[in-house]
């Protein structure tokens, strides 16, 4: 099957793309649904950093992540009430490092999803605060949160997970590595390395934390489904740079060519746009190999894999 | 006993004084050695960003958080090897804290602990990543280090108890609350709001997380140490402000006076240095009394909350 073919966006009108498009709706609104229910109300102070937390976590954003812990889960038959709680989690670790990314010691965004980002609706001290209080909710709801396994080692595990991928050794590590690349000539090495660390880490811990929420998942899915977040991560943030030289701002919500603008190295920029499109597709392809194994649905993930690739924002 | 009659800083040369003041010694050079050998390495990449987060972590500080957390591992005899993780992560949380604290959109400080302050040292952006670092650090700890009982309830336990602290619920609201003061009159009540989520969270999670490490812990006893750590963390506070009024740069590390020119509503502003220091006492006496419960040794939590009181930095 082409890529092509295998297109989920816009959503076909029948057949199993339409079916998949219906499902990714569905965990779309869940997401926004139970991450409204766990944030703080802004009948609650301090308000006005309720308020600002609110602003930046809900009404937008493709929720990538945590439509990977739900596809994740349906592969794997586990049901999406056990699942909440880490859903909820990493979408919350990406929403603060949106936050702090846009900051303008960072890389000084002023929109975000269509709407001025959270340091320019409210003020920068209130986004460094919305930034810090998003992260350590992630940490409480995989504690505390109903909608999770409840056995204790398994919530650890996720918390584990969560960490790593948050860390030096993942997204703030990326950040750091991305911040530091500006201005300067990398390798297509360095910019893989980069881009595993920022965006690749986080998509990865999506995928794992739900398989960590399985119980008694054999050691060969585990691997299978490291491959394919590994693959899917990467592919991801190659198609992030893609969109970021060629997209449509209307489409995406954000100012395009900024990465350009900053003079920060993308894959494009090192690669060639060509070389970047080839090199998304072989991961694609990896991504979708690495399902083939006994003991997991890989229509939801495949599917997952597809529209993350082909998608236009 | 009187207040200066248990005095323990200066060290005195011989009795009881003496003896907590080479526990505290040994407690403080057990945690700096600790939080070093957990920090990353400026071997590793991103060597900035590492080295940027050992000067914000090591090479000073009272170190009354971690202290806290053996102080009351002593009273209910858990081993210091099992209290080391949970020691870590709440300096780590503490110096995150102090990091975006101090950058130009919140406090604005130059100086801490008698050096430059991390965005003065590196930069903005630096200090910024330095502080999600930090955050995420301490619960990678908690999930992940040799440093803590096995059992993952406790650790789990111990992520809850931090998160909780660190929340809009505590510190993070606390310095919202902090900010938004700035200019504003408040009543007593609200800079005891204020006091108790900014400062006296993070103190009650050292000691309780310290107490969720012991086995078998009684109602009564976690209930007596919940008073004591809610009491010392308040009258701590309202020592700070007593020392920004009324200390000397040279020993503080950092410059007095900084509230006022902020004009920031403090516990002397609002109540008067008398009534501040008569609140003090109260808070003082109310956590030596609650200590009074069978199956706790008093001694070194007692010496604690005197340090904690009359210290002069």
């Amino acid at each position: 099957m082409s890529l092509q073919s295998r297109l989920i966006e816009p959503p076909l009108a029948e057949g199993p793309q339409a079916s998949f498009a219906a499902q990714l709706k569905g965990w779309q609104a869940r997401i926004e649904h139970e991450l409204s229910a766990r944030l703080p109300s802004i009948d609650v102070q301090p308000s006005r950093l309720h308020e600002a937390i609110r602003y930046s976590v809900l009404g937008g954003g493709k929720r990538v992540r945590p439509t990977l812990v739900y596809a994740t889960g349906a592969a794997l038959g586990i049901p999406e009430s056990n699942l909440d709680a880490a859903a909820c989690a990493v979408e919350l670790i990406h929403a603060y490092s949106l936050v702090h990314d846009d900051l303008p010691a960072m890389d000084n965004d002023d929109l975000r999803r269509g709407r001025p980002t959270c340091h320019k609706a409210f003020d920068e001290a209130t986004a460094i605060l919305v930034g810090d209080s998003l992260q350590v909710l992630a940490f409480e709801l995989l504690a505390s949160d109903a909608g999770a396994p409840a056995d204790p080692a398994v919530r650890l595990k996720l918390v584990q997970l969560l960490a790593v991928a948050s860390g030096t050794n993942g997204m703030a590590g990326g950040q750091a590595l991305d911040l530091a690349a500006i201005g300067r000539k990398l390798s297509v090495a360095d910019v893989e390395e980069m881009h595993v660390r920022k965006t690749g880490a986080l998509i990865h811990a999506a995928v794992m934390m739900a398989a960590a929420c399985a119980p008694h998942l054999s050691e060969t899915i585990w691997r299978a489904l490291e491959d394919y977040a590994r693959a899917i991560g990467l592919a991801f943030q190659i198609q992030d740079d893609l969109l970021d030289v060629e997209g449509d701002v209307a489409v995406i919500g954000k100012a395009t060519g900024a990465d350009r603008a900053l003079d920060k190295p993308t894959y494009p920029s090192v690669a060639g746009v060509e070389t970047s499109r080839q090199r998304m597709q072989e991961l694609h392809a990896r991504a979708l190999a690495a399902l083939e194994v006994s003991g997991l649905q890989a229509a939801p993930l495949a599917a997952m894999s597809d529209w993350l690739v082909l998608r236009k924002y």
